[in-house]
């Protein structure tokens, strides 16, 4: 009798009934028919029915939805499932967003196939801590080899390599994580303590701190180095590494965004002059804002002239090499000595997963830790070598994700997504009122309002009048981007570029991120209308009208 | 024709019928006749009977786990679900570790209550991401809420307070991000900030780094203090931020695990004189090993006179706030500058789950950072405070079970946990053969096995023979955890402690944590029953053997 035995244990403070109820959380579950059982099934059923069903179109003003969420009071008994159930589809699922909708495509955040849903729920049954194999067992294992999955997807090694690694519990072949932030954050911190190692008395920098391993090492300062479209991960790391985020230095861009290897070259011989010590040199492959990829192979050769660590940050554009076809732009990743992919992006998997590889499997060493109650030395627990601590079993998605998507599944939703983003470029150009800013490399692109009739006309303006109508041209482009948001049919997100046909003047732009397998070039075009009918409404008219004054001063 | 509108996207050389099932796999969901579908349906009727059916109770070696996820190769063409789903019963979750069971008491992670699994279902069809607003709409303030509500629980600050800060997008009373680790660096990564903020030409350790930091201000070094059981991760912590993981200095504790008040003042005082900053004074509201509470109000004092930020490591030991029985236990949590809580351990949310509070809501602005794309000057994106990029919407898990447990619920809980360590500790109490080692201040305890005959003949032995003694006691400790652990009905964990009775040695300890609700008297007797069978077997008796010789010897 073991539920009588639970009563028993109960302070006599306390109510029995109370008591009673607790066990039934933790052991009846909630009746079919009951609210959340409902939701439940019709979220297993019918995804998107319930999804559309449930959460409102029209944008609700966030001072608004705020007034749902003012309460700090945790209540002092409990309440209803099926009243807290409402209570979510109500306030928190109706102004949610729709981040799986075929038109929202403005974000790196999309639909998900239909089997997470059911696997999740495993996942979560389960409740392992990846930390250590007492609670974790298998899925330890199983991590190890989504590592080496896509570890061979990154480097291509040999089955030898593979078969002597994957499960070495001495060395890792990367490190799971939460994110991608936390992936580049584990690269920079593995790079700087390979930098500055143990030296005789000098214990190195992971125990003797930052600033004792500069004096030993003879240097004034480090640095990482990275293109002006890094992502912002990156200053946040140097800043949590104690470099400090101005100690990101921002390498100047070609016209297509990417890392121009001259500066990168110049830049180098500078900080060796100047005695800063680069820890690190990082490609990106998918910029965060325009999908672009630097020269990896020719980023590769100069962090290897330099002796300097090279790490790829892959988070979004990774996948990509599973295309015959576009895998060609990632050419010289496996010269990275490191490279982030984030699972909850390109590979489907519900948010919260992210990792990084290395290619070499020792490098994780100089992040080793332990401790006497988990992680003791020796042991197989992958705990010793990640940043985080307990962590879930996200490794369980990404290699179901891995066998039912398979090689060809994920190649045929690449090659659709960058197909999407031509597809939409080429429309972009038919009108006369968008213009295109970032031709897609990867599925990104960007453009924005600016009629052709007001581009040509500024040839004949002056710098400052030039100046004047971007900044009218950009006030309308996030205009339009902030109506089309809050009506509710599509989203588009935006973004502040510096194109070089503009003399790298400051300009809001349109950023389209086409991932969502769903997405039709019937929803594409749509965008196109709402926008261009958005831009005929008086509220935008009244900023042309602004414009075309400047025009007429001009000629 | 949506449908036939994307086949036509495809590629010349993809077969359609790929695209196609493409296609399906984000719209048409696992039927719920299919082994997913089955599975989904079990979990969700009967979570303990899928576990008690799905997980093997007797251990299958890990070298043998290991065979059944040695392939790297990511399979070219997709496989069914079907097949996928069998796999991971057969080789995953028959070899996982049952985290649920009530029998399982050795680490922090237990049961869930029923309703997270529907919940979570919830979470993860919406996928939004907490980064910005954008993606994430009403779970902004929902999750400023919770921070409010937990702020509330640790600060009881008034209603004016929260009504004025809960939503005020230019603070944070705390940051969400997934597990104690993430929090604890964060608290640390703020106070290292706040200790050297920009001043006049020198920019802040923050952007200009931790060299230039010390030196402007004039330090040799920094560093944290924290008692001798202070978590892993604080160390881990010191050496990411560029402290140096030597610059954690561990305090002695008193006999009763918690952190010695005069030794800490000692410490400040020596690192005043030797020109070392201190960042923070950590103190443990919970250790991980014993489950003791340091003085908090005594250690806020010390950290207030030498005017040091004071970090609460209350990821265990928070929710003892909610019983009116234990929470004096805490006193003086409310005088921390920042505290870390776990809500995958005692608040019972999934794992992946964590946060860290300020009482001072402008502290986490000394983290702030921007990006043009998102979480732009001036937005509610709560990414601007975090360490964390794209994070999951775990705070509707939070939320809910705040409210559905409700205030007395958790003190059922915890008052229940803490009753059952005691009773625990006098069932120990009342062998001969085993001896506890801490007392349950929390729901932890440590014991270990040491029969009452060699304890006292002990006080015979010189020193040199009490150590040989120890060692052989440490490894039928180790002996017997390990057979139970293999036998697969019942749990506990083991550490290694210096308990002052036994002179500080090195011993290795059975550690249990009593955290599942569903934990009944009868599963602890019947824990102490197999281990005293174990106990009696040969392999252990041989151990026991060589006792005796030496203290016949000693005799």
């Amino acid at each position: 009798m073991p539920k009588q035995d639970f009563i028993e244990m109960a302070t006599e403070k306390t109510a029995s009934a109370s008591i009673e109820s607790m066990y039934r959380v933790f052991t009846v579950a909630e009746a079919p028919e009951s609210t959340l059982g409902r939701i439940d099934q019709q979220i297993s059923h019918n995804l998107a029915g319930f999804l559309q069903d449930h959460i409102v179109a029209v944008e609700k003003d966030l001072d608004e939805v705020e007034k749902d969420f003012s309460s700090s009071e945790i209540p002092e008994q409990p309440i209803f499932v099926s009243e807290q159930t409402q209570h979510l589809l109500d306030k928190l699922v109706a102004h949610s967003v729709h981040t799986a909708s075929p038109s929202f495509i403005g974000h790196m955040t999309s639909a998900l196939p239909y089997f997470m849903l059911p696997l999740s729920r495993i996942m979560i049954a389960l409740n392992q801590n990846l930390v250590k194999t007492e609670t974790s067992k298998a899925f330890t294992p199983l991590e190890r080899q989504v590592l080496g999955m896509l570890h061979r997807l990154v480097y291509g090694a040999s089955d030898a390599f593979y078969e002597r690694n994957l499960h070495d519990h001495s060395i890792a072949l990367g490190s799971m994580c939460s994110g991608g932030t936390i992936a580049n954050l584990t690269a920079l911190w593995v790079a700087r303590n390979q930098c500055f190692p143990a030296d005789g008395d000098f214990k190195g920098v992971r125990k003797a701190g930052l600033a004792r391993a500069l004096k030993h090492y003879g240097y004034d300062d480090c640095a990482v180095l990275v293109s002006k479209r890094g992502h912002y991960s990156l200053s946040k790391s140097a800043d949590l590494l104690g470099l400090g985020s101005d100690q990101v230095i921002a390498i100047d861009t070609d016209d297509s965004n990417r890392i121009r290897p001259d500066r990168l070259i110049g830049r180098c011989e500078e900080m060796k002059a100047a005695g800063t010590r680069v820890i690190a040199i990082v490609g990106v492959a998918g910029t965060t804002e325009t999908g672009n990829v630097d020269n990896l192979a020719e980023v590769a050769a100069i962090a290897k002239r330099f002796g300097i660590h090279f790490h790829v940050d892959a988070a979004w554009g990774g996948p990509t090499l599973f295309s015959s076809t576009h895998k060609h732009l990632l050419k010289g990743i496996e010269l990275a000595d490191s490279v982030t992919l984030d699972a909850h992006k390109q590979l489907y998997v519900p948010m919260g997963s992210g990792l990084v590889l290395f290619r070499d499997p020792l490098t994780p060493n100089a992040i080793e830790h332990h401790a006497q109650y988990i992680i003791r030395k020796g042991s197989r627990d992958l705990g010793s070598k990640t940043l985080e601590g307990s962590r879930p079993g996200m490794a369980m998605l990404i290699q179901s994700a891995l066998k039912i998507i398979g090689r060809t599944g994920y190649e045929i939703l690449i090659d659709q997504g960058i197909e999407k983003a031509r597809y939409f470029a080429a429309e972009i150009k038919k009108t006369s009122e968008f213009e295109l800013i970032s031709e897609p490399e990867l599925n990104l692109l960007t453009y924005r309002f600016a009629p052709e009739s007001i581009r040509r006309q500024m040839r004949n303006c002056t710098p400052q009048q030039c100046r004047e109508i971007n900044e009218l041209l950009s006030k309308i482009t996030k205009r339009i981007q902030k109506t089309q948001r809050n009506r509710g049919k599509a989203f588009v997100s935006r973004t502040r570029l510096n194109p070089p046909q503009y003399d790298y003047q400051d300009c809001i732009v349109f950023r389209v991120v086409l991932a969502n397998p769903l997405t039709t070039r019937d929803i594409l075009r749509g965008v196109l209308e709402e926008q261009s009918g958005i831009a005929a409404e008086p509220e935008v008219r009244e900023l042309v009208e602004q414009i075309e004054v400047i025009i007429r001063k001009a000629a």
